[in-house]
């Protein structure tokens, strides 16, 4: 299959919507529409789920991947009113990685991302556009508007707490301190982003975004990472992850591309995206050097992040707490540094005996952050790569450190959360939690996984899932995807798949272990179908319904199974569901007819048993 | 494929041994002869690992599934003199649900398994040879020194404290209180079994046994449930489903078969399985019943524990604790009762209006598990189903019944292990184990996962994998597995190695935060292997490194890329290891040579770049 048949295989298969769900679009006071997948049952009732896949899952959306999606949030950043649009950066064939002899290639590729190109807009002079610049203003935007209507349209939310009071505080669950709403209102959300406790990420020059917040008080969010290296992969294909990773519900994309051609990737992946995308610009800086650590000058690097921050990249993973004083911390560590862009860091601080140009450089960074809203994300350069390395003093050094330029970033009002690892046993996960707590003022926590053990490369998914449902639980604002090829190589469509829904599964256990209001509807809803053998509303309302309904298909495929009261692993004589609907039924005959009813006459039945002494027979007829 | 070509088949595949790998026996003080597995590698360093595999991996080993495996617990139980032979139980047609007209089949089947057919022992009059009894009469067993020495195995252990030490107490671990010794002894063993802390599942009549110990101080154990239900599978896959099962480190396998030939196919699997098997003789019994609960009594369930006793069974599952006046309890449950032999009793107790036949004759039971020391596992009949039915009054009240019920075992020298959930939100997990230590006198703790949320059919295997690695951290001793097709249907080959290797992940990562003595050196070799780019280290020391290989070999297939300081996540200008390396030879070159001097000359650079002032550049020359 070449490319192009590839590529249009793909947008055949993604934007169907999910099984039985629509969207719905909820309209907010400022003119906004907030979309929400609606899941029906077959019992007439409705579940709203939060809805990551953008336009692909609307049938009347004209999507063209050569135009770039529409750009509803043009209008919102006009009608403020600060920004310009100006003649940006010319591009160079560097910028593609592409050296002499290879321009050809690239002014093809080039040609068809044209349609893609937009004039690139930053903040007029003297003024700044991030969102917690306008929040510390007492300013709603109308991205906080729809963070605001999108974290709170789950309508069972209400309902769920009435069940939940009702279950007598069992199900309350356990926030470790964080200050969760009962209710979302666009005025919470502008007052965790003035106080830096979440973020928005949304570059002016990403109009295509659907605006979504990152924060302890928010709904736990994942990332997926894409991105082709220099081994293998291609831009087609990484639109392709885009689109399925947001399908099954990534709430943001790091592209981290390594190869050739990233700037022109990076035009398809910002153009189509509705989802924040992150990138680590000291990546392509590298490229531009030739891969030669040494030769990196903050020039180069500025240079990529004004070439990037026009593109309309969200935010930015920077190395800035990788200090020349804390290098020699990792000198005795099993696996040493073990992030890309913190070991590039590490060896230019050696090479040149100097301290790390993006740490000295970092206000005058902030200026370009501010002038298109680029969120930082500090990076954990020297995050441990094994267990053995978790929580020692070049983490926790670096860590202070990105907690002292968090503050720096405050002062200019630019959005900073904070990168945490990587690879940590379970007992020491909460004190990574504590301590970013303690030194980085609440600034939202951003971690890999982390790993609980080192010994299962293959399934890298499942060590760092049980870390990130913990982490996410204790406090951590999004969990940044492994997938099963960690390790090992890079991951393909299912791969990405896997690994999305396996920490949309740590997020949510992480929201339903928080107490996050309405978070557990979904999981009451789907075991209600499963008691009652609604078969395709469980397959429907489960994160991955296509594998659910493949796997029941593969022992039981009639049509007929799909409402039979068995499945295959238990088969009709032994199915414990289908003998307590019989043992209610039963005891519906002794006369009780509804729940509460059913409850007490079970009960005065035990207790005429117990009264009558446990041990005699008592026969039916005379009970 | 027939069925005879596929048991062909399945028996060459997992006769291998793992790659990389070799049987070693260490021999102990009383002849016993016990395995472990040695990985050997690159470097000349071997690892050894705890090895469940039995002597399928063993190239030496001679084995005809139609005999049996050998029988090296025969000589330790003669030499006890305290059991006889003697004539048991004549097997029915309906032992194997056969009716009418297919007796025909079911003796062709059985002709099959002539070989496997052995007398049974039982204890003499007036004696019991359960473990806990010699336990409790201060006698050290040959299966309790097993069990010292298979615990005890990892030499790696002394080697780990003294680097963790070095370490300063980082990696120490959080036992929640577990009395973890340094260096298991056998009459350590002894004492865990005399107190019921610890159990060793081993009936008399599986002398093919390696002996395994379940207890909070020894390593966190796994089990594998196979069986065939009345929709599908057959003998030959469940045998092959047991030595699969134990190939990946199955501690235990339970038999749940609930369909046709149950009894021959028990034959099969505890003739040709090293590790203990338990059931759920409930299961067979209403078999015997046509499959209507009213039907059964005392007398068929009695006759059916001889039977599953005389065969070898080394502990049952027994839903004592569902008692008549709990079952109103779980009227308003959203998913009522989901134990199978939980809704079993429950629709027997309420038809009879009486009180479960289990719980009145639990005394009489523990003569038969004395006779024959069967183990209980005290079945969690009423175990949440769903997230919202977690720690209610059903579930706990329950568990206190099981606690009474440990203590009339214990009178009676009958070990003892309880079964816990199931579905619990993770802020809900430590309840089970503190409720569950306070109410059941520190007797082992064996949960189902449990699940952490309801919303992932077909990942059930991780949303369990999530809570079982807690609650193995706080104190579980045997965690059940749980495989992607859980909810779904019967789990085939592929899904159970799946469900194994996550639950090793689990138990592994529980261990480790445990801080059980040398349960990180695997993850430190491995660690060192990665660092190191030894590849096929790193893949042999890997739980599946049959996996691992394949992924890595999905984009560099190439042998010469198994040695290549690179891997397609990142390619070779951004592997982050790689540059650390260099990080850490070029700083070689400034005149440091091994690693401590390595990090003091890096300290002394970056306290002479701090006294020169951190903004200072100096050029390499000078420095």
């Amino acid at each position: 299959m070449n490319a192009p048949d590839k590529l249009a295989q793909f947008i055949n298969l993604t934007r169907e919507p999910l099984p039985a769900s629509r969207k719905r679009y909820v309209t907010g006071a400022l003119g906004i529409k907030v979309p929400l997948r609606e899941i029906l049952q077959s019992n007439g009732e409705a579940v709203t789920v939060y809805d990551t896949s953008g336009p692909y899952t609307d049938p009347d959306a004209v999507i063209d991947v050569r135009q770039g999606l529409p750009t509803p949030r043009q209008r919102w950043i006009d009608d403020r009113g600060d920004t310009e649009a100006y003649v940006g950066r010319v591009p160079f064939a560097l910028d593609d990685g592409a050296k002499h002899g290879e321009t050809d290639t690239l002014a093809a590729l080039r040609a068809q991302a044209a349609g893609l190109q937009r004039a690139p807009r930053r903040a007029r002079i003297g003024a700044n556009v991030s969102q917690m610049h306008y929040a510390r203003q007492g300013i709603v935007t109308a991205e906080m508007e729809y963070v605001a209507i999108r974290e709170n349209q789950k309508l069972e939310w209400m309902q769920q707490y009435q069940q939940d009071a009702a279950r007598e505080k069992r199900l309350a669950g356990n926030s470790f301190g964080a200050a969760i709403p009962k209710v979302m209102t666009p005025e919470f959300v502008r007052d965790e982003v003035a106080r830096g406790r979440a973020i928005i990420p949304a570059n002016i020059n990403h109009t295509e975004l659907e605006p979504m917040a990152i924060g302890r008080n928010f709904l736990v969010k994942i990332n997926a990472n894409i991105g082709n290296s220099a081994v293998t992969s291609s831009i087609e294909e990484e639109v392709e992850k885009l689109v399925w990773a947001i399908r099954w519900g990534a709430d943001t994309v790091m592209d981290l591309s390594t190869g050739k051609n990233i700037h022109t990737t990076r035009d398809w992946i910002v153009r189509n995206s509705p989802v924040p995308i992150g990138t680590v610009p000291i990546y392509q800086a590298l490229e531009k050097v030739g891969g030669v650590a040494e030769d990196l000058t903050w020039e180069i690097f500025r240079d990529t992040l004004i070439e990037q921050a026009e593109q309309g990249v969200d935010y930015f993973t920077v190395h800035a707490g990788v200090r020349l004083p804390f290098i020699h911390l990792t000198a005795n560590r099993v696996t040493g540094i073990v992030s890309r862009g913190g070991s590039i860091l590490a060896k230019w601080c050696i090479a040149h005996h100097k301290e790390n140009f993006i740490y000295t450089h970092f206000e005058e960074m902030c200026e370009i952050m501010k002038a298109y809203d680029v969120s930082y994300s500090l990076g954990d350069g020297l995050r441990p790569g094994s267990g053995a390395d978790a929580n020692d003093e070049a983490q926790f050094a670096e860590l202070r450190t990105l907690g002292e330029l968090t503050q720096v970033a405050w002062r200019h009002d630019v959005q900073v959360m904070i990168e945490g690892p990587g690879h940590v046993p379970m007992h020491m996960i909460q004190e990574n939690m504590t301590e970013q707590l303690k030194h980085c003022h609440e600034a939202p926590f951003y971690t890999l996984g982390p790993l609980t053990t080192d010994i299962a490369p293959g399934y890298d998914h499942i060590t760092s899932g049980i870390g990130a449902a913990m982490i996410g639980w204790y406090g951590t604002a999004m969990l940044c995807y492994v997938t099963p090829k960690e390790h090992l190589g890079l991951p393909d469509r299912e791969d990405v798949k896997t690994g999305i829904i396996t920490y949309k599964i740590a997020a949510h256990a992480a929201d339903v272990a928080k107490g996050h209001p309405g978070a557990r509807a979904r999981d009451d809803a789907l075991s209600r179908a499963r008691f009652e053998f609604r078969w395709m509303d469980q397959f429907n309302l489960s994160l991955d319904p296509d594998t659910a309904r493949n796997f029941h298909d593969e022992t039981l495929p009639k049509d007929s199974s799909k409402v039979a009261h068995f499945c295959s692993m238990c088969g009709p004589k032994f199915c414990s569901m289908k003998i307590t609907q019989e043992v209610r039924e039963y005891a519906k005959t002794l006369g009780v007819t509804d729940e509460q009813a059913l409850s007490e006459g079970m009960q005065s039945m035990s207790e005429e048993f117990k009264r009558k002494g446990a041990e005699i027979y008592i026969p039916i007829s005379k009970a």
